[in-house]
């Protein structure tokens, strides 16, 4: 197994988060995404998508998608369960996940495309999108805070994906001048504690 | 067990065809959306988003998102099996789930909301994303097209929810003004398969 990573991406960042809470041991090879290395023939092969990160098996076979990558890790290891235990469990942690991409992650990549330094000359900024997204992020905070008023966790008593999904998008949300406002109480707690498993800077 | 339904709408879809692709029987309630009933206090008692669909379980548990609620019922009715079967395929159902869901629905979602009649006046419309989307949109069926020329679904052999989500985005697309080119042979192919199944008008 190998794993081709992108060590600042949102994405690849749930995955080595997942593989350290797992426990497992998985070889890495860093992509150089600033030389373009994910534009070439050999790593398209892999995903034509050009996108990170990828998990190659040792058959050659390829799984692409950071969170089809991480539900094959959770069928082969399946402690700790990180995507719930049993049918309603692993549906409401379904459910947070998607609430987590949709309505924090992906957001918050839309405001870091649309108006870093990084992405200008790269790809086509549109203000409006960037302003949208952080308005459409604030108002998801302001929701969030109320939730984790009522649980330790986003989804529940226990730390899961759903957690991932979530810290990863606020470490971005850091690079693209967004932080947890400080009278988010709630949320700042959970982020904190987030933060400082020893998984966090995997 | 009931299902909370909005008839027209692109997520609402995909769960009402997978549950006619399982043969199963779910009572269905239509939550009228043009009278903001979704935004009311029962509604939001269940889905504090306001979106669709909901599942409602007998014991008072509330499933949202359409790929959890998807989840849900595979638990409980693994055949056929539309999230494929053992780790490998389910992995790769998942990847190409995903990979329908972001660069095939979520855009075209993206052309409806910032360019129909419909969002005029509901939302702040933003011309350029419907157009930055629609650029997306038809890079990504050139190179879906190529991908099918191999296989007759969307994640291999069998027909999985990979194709649901993506014959839902196609039926939004014409709503929106998109259409699969007609030199998009093999994707038009997929297209009237999939469209012809006895569960695509769920």
């Amino acid at each position: 197994m190998l794993l081709h990573d992108l060590p600042a991406g949102v994405h690849p960042r749930r995955v080595r988060i997942f593989i350290a809470e797992k426990g497992l041991q998985i070889p890495v090879r860093v992509v150089d995404v600033s030389r373009g290395e994910n534009t070439q023939p050999d790593f398209l092969r892999l995903n034509p998508l050009g996108q990170l990160p990828v998990l190659q098996l040792d058959d050659g076979s390829v799984i692409a998608e950071s969170m089809a990558i991480c539900r094959y890790l959770e069928a082969l290891h399946p402690e700790p369960a990180l995507f719930g235990r049993g049918a309603l469990e692993a549906a409401q942690v379904e459910m947070w996940t998607r609430r987590m991409e949709t309505r924090v992650s992906d957001p918050i990549v839309d405001i870091f495309l649309h108006s870093s330094d990084f992405f200008r000359g790269r790809i086509e900024q549109l203000p409006a999108v960037a302003e949208w997204s952080r308005a459409r992020v604030l108002e998801t905070l302001a929701w969030l805070d109320g939730e984790l008023a009522h649980r330790p966790y986003v989804a529940g008593e226990r730390y899961t994906v759903a957690d991932i999904v979530a810290q990863c998008a606020f470490v971005l949300g850091k690079a693209a001048g967004l932080r947890i406002p400080p009278e988010r109480a709630h949320l700042a707690r959970w982020f904190a504690a987030v933060s400082a498993r020893p998984t966090a800077r995997a």
